[in-house]
């Protein structure tokens, strides 16, 4: 039998992971909401120093009625788009159609739980540089890694079958145990690199990693994101931030995905990257005062570049 | 006998105040380091809705060799260009010149006191809300109230003196006991709103005020200046953060300095309003998490507009 996959949403990470799939033979219907006769007419084009592929027909739709039921939904639109997903999803669901949300930050998983039900949804993270240049055009700095878990707890077959196909693909492709820790793990790196990216003037990671105070100022909010994800029962292992660092060294020199929203004139990602982890971790007896600031700032700037 | 008077740093600050006591008939003599012509031809003008004049015969001086000694010295460079005093100084000085620094936080008392002698020095406080719109050219926003004390302690004679003849000038001008507990006290207000309205976005105070967060922000800032002013030495008055809103309350819509120096692209003055406050408050075991990531941002973004 056929496995039919829909892309919701064809930015940077909707139009990677979708086409790393379709370009491996696997069946993919790619929700296009802007760009659509250039994606239509020149492919997806992914670019990189490491990597370089191009899609050249691509199964683009107007609508999710016109592509109809799948087994398995990407969704890749931003999380500030997610008041779009209560009426783009129900066309693409059949009894067991799985949604896989590659979005960012907390919150996420439980919008699509409280719309399609908990047994859909699954949860993805993903470790990678790359940004839109234009429709169907991703420019990919580094990394690819992909980590995927089921919300509603332990891994299921459907879980290893996924992440097979991914690795088929040429996707290097995890299954963790616990999605929500990966959440926050992930934060430990999103919370200050795209905040700090973003309000100390437009930089990049390398720049933060090589200004000392920035450094510090980055250890400091991953101290904070740690020990609220403690308080909120998902401890992390003691090194986490420390690890987290080095991994970033021996990135390239990447602009976040906040600092390429600002720029670009996008809302910001601000409450499932920094306003739910707060949420959660003051509902939970936890203070954050540095991310508290940098949300505070966050939120004015995005009002200015609205 | 003749009062001399020498004002160093024709800004805004040195604009307002020489200008000031010049009009009032004070026998006063400007260092002009930029906008020498204009201010010969058109002198200085104060323009705001609460208080207009224009001074029509600036005595402005190209070095301080050229004015000669007098009996005090109003000190009224950024803080940024301190570099500089240690030349500029001593051709004003005679025996008992007063040398009184107008300049924003801390370090700039101890820095003429370590070049010229404590004995020589008092510090003043400025609570005023103007910018020069250019060379003589003073837009005067709101307030304009000195405080102003000795640096080694308590005040003496000549602390009252300078302070009676302010006023006599239509300067409200308070003398206190404590300087440097004062300096702290002003640190509540300079820390959070002069950081907080470059960072998040070239904002006012009112729109600080007005954002639920930034103003959440404000305050938790205030609190860590506080806690680090007791830790110090200095204990500011419980109701301090209470008071400081209420005052900016009633404030217009005001630029703070440090925001109008990065517009201007003018180097911030980074280590006098955020870098020493830490550096003392860290050295007597208070830590400023909140003060500390505000610091690492504005240097990050001070070194992008050089």
């Amino acid at each position: 039998m056929n496995f039919r996959i829909a892309v919701v949403g064809t930015g940077a990470i909707g139009s990677y992971y979708g086409g790393k799939l379709a370009y491996h033979g696997d069946d993919v219907c790619f929700l296009v909401r802007s760009g659509f006769e250039e994606i239509k007419r020149l492919g997806i084009q992914v670019r990189g120093k490491k990597e370089s592929f191009r899609l050249a027909k691509v199964r683009a739709y107007k609508t999710t009625e016109a592509i109809g039921p799948c087994d398995l939904v990407l969704i890749a639109l931003k999380a500030t788009n997610n008041d779009a997903l209560p009426e783009l999803i129900p066309p693409l669901l059949h009894e067991n159609t799985a949604l896989l949300t590659l979005q960012n930050g907390l919150g996420n998983e439980e919008f699509l739980a409280r719309h399609f039900g908990a047994e859909r949804v699954l949860g993805g993270l993903c470790f990678i540089c790359l940004t839109r240049v234009s429709p169907g055009v991703i420019e990919h700095f580094d990394y690819g890694c992909l980590t995927i878990g089921e919300f509603t707890g332990f891994p299921k077959p459907r879980t290893y079958d996924i992440a097979s196909e991914f690795k088929r693909c040429g996707v290097v492709c995890n299954v963790v145990e616990d999605l929500m820790r990966e959440r926050w793990h992930k934060l430990v790196w999103n919370v200050p690199f795209n905040g700090l990216s973003l309000i100390a003037g437009g930089i990049t990671t390398q720049d933060i990693l090589q200004d000392d105070s920035l450094r510090l100022s980055a250890l400091g909010l991953m101290d904070e994101v740690i020990d609220a994800a403690g308080t909120c029962g998902n401890d992390l292992p003691a090194n986490v931030a420390l690890e987290q660092m080095k991994r970033t060294e021996t990135m390239g020199a990447c602009k976040s995905s906040t600092l390429l929203d600002f720029e670009a004139g996008r809302t910001l990602e601000l409450e499932a990257i920094w306003g739910e982890p707060l949420r959660r971790a003051q509902a939970a007896g936890a203070s954050m005062p540095q991310l508290e600031q940098l949300y505070a700032v966050l939120k004015s700037l995005n009002g200015r570049c609205e």
